[in-house]
């Protein structure tokens, strides 16, 4: 760490960089970090990143031109990272491999092993050995946290909240795979597990077999509850919710979606919280304690 | 139990009944009953069950006729039972209660509760209940159970060996929540897992996701793994695949389908390692202690 710290832990103030996957997300945080003081220096991926970042001081960059963002993040004497966003795995094929990234060839290796922890893992040690310090958006931007409680008008029932709970201790006796983040549950069955086709997808499976007839299920039923995987480093992979998640389970026609309290990012908050409230699903964040690790 | 057995556990002699769900399984089971001497009675569900069965003394049922059902069973002084075949699992609003099904309304309304394993069981002890013991396909067919190792041309190599355990241990760590009984795995990462949809569907996200561009592998890749869940009662639910599981694993450019041996019943086995072999896929089965319930 290059820089002096306002404690153990804290970020430090100063400018902070952005990694910015797909989505409105990177935005969002950089927003959240501005109003917090700090002076957000967004890195924008080609053919990942919406160019709606080019509203902060920014940098483009392909993958695999890790020289480029090294020496961007010098330039401008920055020590701390945020990496945020969806991003797609690439394959190594696919690198625009910089001198930079030949320099750090054994490690950039290495990252291509293994699930998506060991990956983002990898990035990190990566970026740390260089002295940028990677932090989690919850820690520059805690208000996106989901909360306990609901953040819109309706509440999850007894039975919901039974759920609820299935789907945690569920996700907690996967999180050891490196697998997902997700499940769906109905009074007490399992109707869907996350795993590489992400939330999204599995709510369409879920709408999918109600249509179809695989699922009979009367009126709104079922859970989405997300959760971290054990041992998952917040700081570069935390799950998050937000108004697509929204719609997949309006789509679904789940009861309520569940994130685990202080663990899960949520997007667009209000209008997430406006479009459950529209279509009478609750959305709320759990009391989790993080799975031994 | 209203006969003499052969022994502790073994099928008694004499008529069996075959309550048969969709599909050719029930046909194979009613071969092979018969190639060992059993004189096989078939139960067609309306609306569900395939009519080559037909081929065979048969009755038609449709989903609620119990009353029926117990007669025709009795009527023929059969007293054992084997149940095969995808079964939907019915509305409660969809069932044709007869007299028989009125009689029996508290136990059958008990079975519209929880996940499959409740269910099945529930199904199971109405029909002990009334002197009709079920007893398992790999009880009377055992030759239909996958054994271990290789039944077509390919083996699995030491790679695809740590995937089938990994598959292994997260199907084992799943199985408490009556879930799924498949799971995909590609060197050490975990694609898909199995809940409501079924086998055939995962394994068509799979394909999806590889035609997509969201899962970037190359050439063949992956295992599906299917094992039975813990406290699963294997005269019951017993998982299966067959040739349509074979084409999906072709289609998902997997490596192969690994079966916990002596645990999973294989369908059209010589069509399978036919139609594995001419694809480049092994089907094996895998050594497979079953979880302490």
């Amino acid at each position: 760490m290059s820089q002096a710290n306002g404690g153990p832990g804290a970020p430090a103030p100063g400018p902070l960089a952005i990694l910015c996957g797909a989505g409105a997300f990177p935005l969002e945080v950089a927003g959240e970090a501005r109003r917090a003081g700090r002076d957000p220096f967004l890195v924008g991926v080609v053919g990942a990143t919406d160019s709606a970042i080019e509203a902060y001081p920014h940098v483009w960059v392909r993958m695999g031109e890790v020289g480029k963002l090294f020496a961007a993040l010098k330039g401008r004497a920055i020590a701390e990272m945020v990496i945020i966003g969806a991003m797609t795995r690439p394959e190594f094929a696919d690198l625009r491999l910089d001198w930079g990234a030949v320099k750090r060839a054994a490690g950039l290796a290495q990252l291509f092993r293994r699930g998506d922890n060991g990956l983002l893992a990898g990035v990190a040690a990566i970026f740390e050995r260089e002295g940028v310090r990677v932090v989690g958006a919850h820690e520059v931007a805690p208000r996106l946290l989901a909360p306990v409680g609901p953040i819109g008008a309706r509440m999850a029932s007894d039975e919901d909240e039974i759920d609820i709970a299935l789907g945690a201790r569920l996700l907690g006796a996967l999180s050891s795979f490196d697998a997902g983040q997700g499940a769906i549950v109905a009074a007490g069955r399992v109707l869907a597990i996350e795993a590489a086709e992400g939330t999204d997808a599995m709510l369409e499976r879920v709408a999918d077999m109600r249509a179809n007839g695989r699922l009979r299920l009367a009126g709104l039923a079922g859970v989405l509850v997300k959760a971290p995987k054990r041992g998952q480093d917040l700081r570069l992979d935390m799950p998050a919710i937000g108004p697509k998640t929204i719609e997949g389970a309006v789509k679904a026609q789940l009861r309520g979606v569940a994130a685990a309290a202080g663990h899960v990012l949520i997007l667009g908050r209000e209008r997430c919280a406006r479009e459950a409230d529209t279509a009478g699903l609750f959305v709320a964040g759990f009391g989790h304690a993080p799975p031994a690790g």
